[in-house]
């Protein structure tokens, strides 16, 4: 079986190495020639070529790309492909991409491998990245069944734990446990730096200590990336932004109306809640 | 020179060692006889009681309690202390505990060491806990500056950065960067409670990952230490807590009006500006 990833960064790079040593032919396309070289270099591909017609011989491509060349790649892509190739995707949004790449290429499986590393680029590219890490497939009621199981017996052989949801449950869940938090620790970097009084903005920045800079981490993140969610994930985002803002003003109404016992309640709950989480 | 502990916790416990072990004579008293014997069997303390009386021979006493039994504390321990005794605290709040105790005891030194673990008690006192650690000492002008020359030696003997400010700035600069983070991150988890369908609850807890984990640390913490800064930090954190959620509602603003110019403008200043924290 061949495989084919566009877009050789840290996950597509991280997928080859990955697939290559399970004994799969790896053929790899990026923009940058220089790229492919590396690739080929550091053994993650068999072979890689700046040119999309290196993927006629793929039976499974991973679109590797940032999310807003997804679309753009797949119109390219499809002239080169093999009547019956899958495609699939590692985009951290899924409803605008698997609606419009499924409307371009009835045979494709939206796919979301959550792991990373502050690394990028084909150097950052490792072996196990996506072990024991959440993949999440989201197909819809038009997606061929077999594809589907296709693109699960891979993540599972990357060593990932597969779930399975429709592309929207994906979007409205990843809002709540990844782009609320970059919005609400962006915000709080952000509030901090309204503070007017200069000894004030320097004695905080003396005594920040491991509190703030977990609450502060990823929102002290790439700006780019925080972009690239509300752009496309508006929608839940600001479903879960709103809900936020609504508990903010709850918790603010506790304290301005000095009603410990509520404050307490709810703060035990938080403790609470947080321990059903995968973390 | 005598050094008394009132309070032999993780705080107390830890100082007690320090300074213990750089050749003072140390005297603790804590409200619990097996808290009294164990800081004696640890080595922890010279002599302990349960008796207030202890602290008759201290050149200075620590009051190392929660920040609710500062000022009681400090009232039934007048009658036993001799009077050129230097008391101070390790209150992580400052403005109310000085107002109050200065009033009754003058030669009072407001103290905050800014250190911990996620463990309590005598038996997760260690050594070196303040060790590269900021410790602000918040004279007012009717401190004795003798005193505060003498609880900032103490603290630079246990390895800690000496920083002096006034109570209130004080307050200003840990409501930016400790307990607005507790606030902002409970909100997180209290809003993500409130997703209603199941489904989604599920695989938001399934999918969580180290950017969940980090931005919700801190208000997943401790109840108590949450109501007890909001009790007596109120002000300064209402502030805070009011230009956060101004901060909110422009970056909501943002994303509604899909200006992703400008949320992009937002996200660099605060990456940029989390590079100014000592993190």
């Amino acid at each position: 079986m061949n495989i084919g990833i566009v877009g050789l960064g840290l996950i597509g790079g991280s997928i080859a190495l990955d697939l290559r040593s399970r004994g799969f032919n790896i053929v790899g396309v990026s923009s940058r020639q220089q790229t492919c070289d590396r690739a080929i270099a550091r053994g993650v591909v068999n072979d890689a070529s700046i040119h999309l017609s290196l993927m006629a011989t793929a039976d499974l491509v991973f679109i590797c790309t940032p999310l807003s060349a997804i679309e753009p790649i797949v119109q390219k892509l499809i002239p080169h492909l093999s009547p019956d190739a899958i495609v699939t995707d590692v985009g951290s949004v899924k409803t605008p991409i698997v609606d419009a790449v499924s409307a371009l290429w009835p045979n494709f499986v939206g796919g979301h491998p959550m792991a990373g590393t502050a690394e990028s680029g084909i150097e950052a590219a490792v072996r196990d990245l996506f072990v024991g890490r959440p993949y999440v497939v989201t197909p819809t009621a038009q997606t061929p069944a077999q594809s589907v199981e296709k693109v699960e017996e891979i993540a599972r052989l990357l060593g990932a734990s597969v779930y399975r949801c429709g592309p929207q449950e994906h979007d409205r869940a990843v809002a709540w446990i990844s782009h609320l938090p970059i919005m609400a620790s962006a915000t709080l970097v952000a509030a901090c730096d309204r503070e007017g009084d200069r000894d004030i903005v320097n004695l905080a920045q003396n005594l920040a200590s491991s509190g703030f800079r977990d609450t502060s981490r990823v929102g002290g993140g790439n700006p780019e990336l925080g972009v690239m969610v509300a752009k496309y994930n508006r929608e839940q985002l600001l479903r879960s932004l709103s809900i936020y803002r609504d508990s903010l003003d709850e918790l603010m109404g506790d304290i301005q109306a000095e009603d410990w016992q509520a404050l307490e309640q709810k703060l035990k709950l938080t403790q609470q809640a947080r321990e059903h989480y995968n973390l």
